[in-house]
């Protein structure tokens, strides 16, 4: 058995702790919070009754080093960073679920998150944890950036469309649209269900901090610059990510060789469904599952091409792929506890 | 023009201000806060937008007292009362929203809200704001109270037939549900989206306040004391109350006699529309309307009476009804600016 | 492996294919279809992609008898009697999760879905599928009636304590509500997105089958008759029922046995959970799980008492109580495929 | 008093009656169905129980032309062409809410809407229901095409800016996203609430009918032709658009002026609000209303422009525009029955 912690208690730490449930490998021995010091897991998540026995404690890097193989961190930028380097130094193997390890470049993490980071030498070392692009290095790391739920959902469609240079790097537009959960759970005005209830927006208009992040990781694809702007919006529902991505295909494209290299790239991956023809995902049908789901509209008529995407932003966008990374980390089947279908209806 | 002050900037401020822009009568000439000092209204509530150009103060009653010739308040308990006293001192008519002047019995204040009443000898003189029971006393108040949501859904249906004795005294069952307008605007976990949404619970179960000002009104419809439960319902919805209410009919009493009383009390309501035989309401139909649709149950075979009202809770429950009041006080036609019908779809 | 049919494609069906998934002695092999004969069953439910590779066939029973150890039927009322008297005359096990065998009263079969049992001489064999009540006789079944989802919610709570008589026999009220899953995949204005959001309504006043079908439970579970009212209401979710019940205590019983009782029934249920004192559930606890959480208001001041239950009616409330049915028709143990918390947020 | 008749008793014949309530010079004379001929217009929209006394009639050309003024017209495309016709030969204005006489190219009406159309002598003199663009010919028309939803709310942004070159005319993406009464009331599959609840998805991706409508009015507004492309999507939301429009700044124009421009263009337009910097519409501000509200981002930094703007799509993208024109067909103030602000929350 591996034994798993989990820091911090908001909604990727319940996911985490559905989904373990079903994992026949992983132990979950330490869960600590900040404001819920001392009360029962199911006080805090009732769906949970029956599950666990955990009480949550305060965050001690000591208790997790006596207790924990592997640990999950999911907190507020900036705060996983020294714990990081104390657990990684202990030799526990950390996924952390926040955004301190993503970007590569720290001026850049400094500029979107407004704070100095306090451990840049670490940067190189962080693996980014999408497997389908970097599936081997996260079977080494030592610990893991795991990525954000936009830049999952932009990054499977386009990456393997830059790397063969079948559309422009120029001109992208990802107008993506979430569900609520990805604000987290804390008590804001904003967030209230009758702020958002029936309603819809855009947020974070042209300033968003995983711009940078869905950039760098296109960049890394194409092996070039690329220019692209990204929209996020809020949806009324709980859970899910539909992005759709604009993109310019040069001319001696054909359109059945974006389909073609899609259907290529995505052939063997257990998560990832290249939809058919005329057939664009809905978010339900990821819903509570690791799945993602790609329709491609390309048409000869067009020079442009559209690319939706579709994953649950707390599984594939953050709980599940975070289990996905420790799978691969611990030599289990990658899709271990992760095999479940949409929840639909 | 009568000019009107509201203390207070939550939903059924907001409420307020969207009804009185189609009164011609009035004049918004004051609005207070507590959080959002010095803001333009339309910051506040964007919807607002092109509508006024007020800007939020402290909460001041001199200020009031040189502005307004009524006010409206709504306020946490406890923190009218002072207000009120000091306003209908100056000669201006209160219309308070909030519950401190509901109840006559100060004990049941206390044991309810977790306070004493600093003015019990002003609670004979408040009147009741329910216009189809006490238009009257309400055209000659100084001060009123204005009915709470879930009393205002369950006393119009039941009160007729308490008063002619149509219903037993004993053994009522009110099952009420309510979208989460009810809770405010304040910022809290258990009303975050991703809480309410598709979701369904109860809450207050044995204890909610509104309980007694319901068992004092009907007490008072039926000259005799009541004995009933009340257990209130959130629906993941923004406005609307559903009340599903279980009485026992007296042998003697035909199922005709309920449906009659109900209908010749409202024969000429101008709000309350008693639906036909077999069509019980929803609360969409009245979305943003001050009406009051009523389904009624009543079966030869079954002793059992179901009465099934239906409200928007920030209109006719709150702000609609607040108006209204305010309509009667003044002496202007007690429709004005509630003639619109239900928002649907 | 067992091999399993399912008769219908509707939601129950689909919920059933989604839970099959994580069991491991199971073998989907045949599934029909009125409406989508020949299509694949990942084009009817998207959310299936990568999962099945089934094709919808029409409803032949040969092809079950040939293909099949056990069979789900999922049909309108009627439908079910010839299938299921075929099947089981070839010795397959039958689970309808219609009504055609919950009423052990002809009579009232016809009063209540308006057309006469073809083959009443099957339903004293069949028995009811509550594993918590009727579990030895279910795993000698060869046919199974399994449970509407309100009796469900609603014979869990009641039953423990008329067995006991510590609740009165009379008056009881059961005031539940649903989502919208409940009516059914087919067509209707009443069931579009527009007429439900952000709404709420009764539906079935004094008139919905499944007050039968509790009466009968109830009585068998008291030994005497019981008089109850039963009013359904639809919330705009997807998935869950929440039932609140109003009963009276006799004098005699103290509250505290009131939840001794319940405690007492279920301490080693797997799916049944007792919520400590002053909790009470919210449906998205057991969303898309086969738990049922109780809740329990007793007060020595007062008579009444109020439980409220919730189930997920997809799951509990129909496909994985009749999958929890299977693995005990079949040996298997009962929580195989079923031991996933509520999906939230 | 004008008396007006409908043609059509889908959700914008109910938005337009609802309206008409407060409109103080029209009398509604005459309603026409399909399929509900012989019903009270409040047992088909019991939202209008105490509103209105109609029945609704067959479609008959010859009782319109007895019994109004002005006819509205909402049918599936192709049927109101031929009443039109007959109607404006009796001299009855006709604003028609369909698709019919918004192109001007009946090649690409036949191409889009997959069938001749039958009166191409027509299209000339329909007049493009945008009062904003279109005002003076609006008061002039014998008959109006009511622009779409998407439509309004897509060319009321871009108009200004494209017709002084403030922005290109290659490139333009039109991501747009609807509530669900766009889709109308009849009974779909795809439209019922479980379907739709909690998800989201496009639809209609480089296809929908609206792309060529939308197409048309940019190259008038811009004097040439305009390279866009338009995806429109679903929110489980009843009403309300957001169009989020990205355009491309020619390098010597100055973001400045393109606020400039949309200030100065809507300043004395009493239904469109420019936001300030910074603020971004959401759909809720406008629901139930007929104003637009459009936001704008653009940066010194980069060559993108956003604009996002909101509708309610069945009063200012249907309905309420309909009502719009008709006040400026008969010369009333062009604001009658459409001061109210937003209905939130």
């Amino acid at each position: 058995m591996v034994r798993v912690g989990i820091v911090g208690d908001g909604y990727t730490a319940a996911e985490l702790l559905r989904l373990m449930v079903l994992h026949p490998e992983l132990q979950v021995t330490y869960i600590s919070s900040h404001h819920n010091i001392g009360r029962r897991i199911d006080a805090v998540f009732p769906q949970l009754t029956g599950f666990y026995d955990l009480i949550l404690e305060p965050t001690e890097t000591q208790r997790m080093i006596g207790l924990c193989d592997a640990v999950f961190l999911a907190l507020p930028h900036g705060a996983s960073i020294p714990l990081v380097q104390e657990l990684t130094a202990a030799g526990i193997r950390c996924i952390d679920l926040g955004a301190d390890f993503r970007l590569k470049d720290p001026a850049i993490y400094e500029k979107y998150y407004g704070l100095a980071h306090t451990a840049p030498h670490m940067l190189p070392d962080a693996v980014y944890g999408l497997p389908e692009v970097y599936r081997e290095k996260i079977k080494q790391a030592s610990y893991i950036a795991n990525p954000g739920c936009y830049p999952t959902a932009s990054i499977l469609p386009l990456a393997p469309l830059l790397k063969k240079h079948l559309v422009d790097t120029q001109g992208i537009v990802i107008d993506a649209k979430s569900g609520v959960t990805g604000a987290g759970r804390s008590a804001k005005e904003a967030n209230l269900f009758c702020e958002i209830n029936d309603s819809f927006k855009a947020y974070g208009v042209g300033t968003h901090r995983h711009m940078p992040e869905i950039a760098q990781e296109l960049c890394f694809a194409a092996g070039e610059n690329v220019q692209m702007i990204f929209t996020p919006h809020l949806v009324p529902m709980n859970r899910g990510i539909l992005a759709t991505i604009y993109a310019m295909r040069p001319s001696g494209v054909h359109p059945e060789e974006i389909r073609g290299a899609l259907e290529e790239a995505y052939a063997n991956e257990p998560f990832v469904q290249v939809l058919p023809e005329g057939v664009f995902p809905q978010t339900k049908w990821v819903y509570g599952s690791n799945h993602v789901h790609i329709g491609i509209w390309a048409d000869p008529d067009s020079p442009r091409v559209i690319l939706i995407s579709a994953i649950d932003n707390l599984t594939k966008g953050a709980s599940g792929q975070a289990l996905q990374n420790l799978n691969l980390l611990f030599g289990f089947d990658e899709t271990t506890a992760l095999t479940a279908p949409g929840l639909t209806p």
